[in-house]
């Protein structure tokens, strides 16, 4: 791959775009052999399909806006499926047993729309040790466009039973 | 109601505090005849129920948290439908054919639980003129404690398609 100068996940990428069903789910079943396991939530509870995932680091996922996910009347995907995809891929990408969203400040750069394809692109930017928060940083991207980013700040925690003997308020909640 | 010191709002929150599921189911039949008409998307696609709405003003909802609403290992409400429910609350307040949310800051206070029934007040700060942008605030209640906080920012047009036209960016998307 370094030959071509991109990297290996550029070329996932621009595979996936190709839309070439057989080869997504090859790929998919090969990215399921490679990248970290999500520790903070049974897999299933991601929104969209995990493509890469490196726990403290970043992650990849992919949600296509499908009939149920826009409105009946401008087929614009509502805000809280786009939110969806990108709070929870901030979660997984956590290195602990429970990660909740404290807070987020997110912006919806354009409409989505049936049919498209949402690439979320997750990256931790600090609190990467065990305990507190963690900054993590989702854009996310129809094509080469960007269509959505979001600053969230994870809690983590061992348990959640911790946090409420502590009487924490303010940093605590679901993702 | 002047009489007692309390706003009607205050007495049908009491009432429904207690529960009782005729009073609920009469009261929204009362609500349905004496709030404003939902504009900017269809009262079905707004996420919880609503029981009161004055456009362009305040919007009250309520959201019960159940068992499709938490998470597997935790029974925490995921954080996405505290989210939605807030969101679609804060798009229907909005007295113009299309409302989309531009961006949000929101905060989640507490962990929901399974059961639990969230209490939604949208409050339209600015920009209540057509055309632009207008600024809604909404809080989020468990009984008397604050769950969720947002301030959304909703971008309010006649028609997509205008927004389209104009190539504007930056302040148009889904609710």
């Amino acid at each position: 791959m370094k030959k071509f100068g991109v990297s290996i996940q550029t070329v996932r990428l621009d595979r996936l775009e190709l839309g070439i069903p057989e080869l997504r789910e090859r790929l998919k079943l090969m990215a399921e052999q490679t990248y970290d396991q999500v520790r903070s939530l049974p897999l299933h509870e991601v929104i969209g399909d995990v493509i890469d995932l490196q726990l403290d680091k970043s992650g990849i996922s992919i949600f296509e806006i499908k009939p149920e996910h826009v409105f009946s009347r401008t087929k614009i995907a509502r805000g809280h499926h786009i939110f969806s995809q990108a709070n929870s891929l901030a979660v997984a990408v956590i290195d602990d047993e429970v990660a909740l969203t404290a807070s987020a400040d997110i912006r919806f750069i354009r409409p989505v729309r049936l049919g498209e394809k949402c690439v979320a692109k997750a990256y931790v930017r600090s609190g990467s040790q065990a305990g507190g928060k963690a900054h993590v940083e989702v854009f996310t991207y129809v094509g080469d466009e960007k269509v959505f980013q979001g600053n969230f700040m994870i809690y983590r925690t061992k348990t959640i039973e911790q946090d409420q003997t502590e009487g924490v308020d303010n940093h605590a909640n679901s993702n």
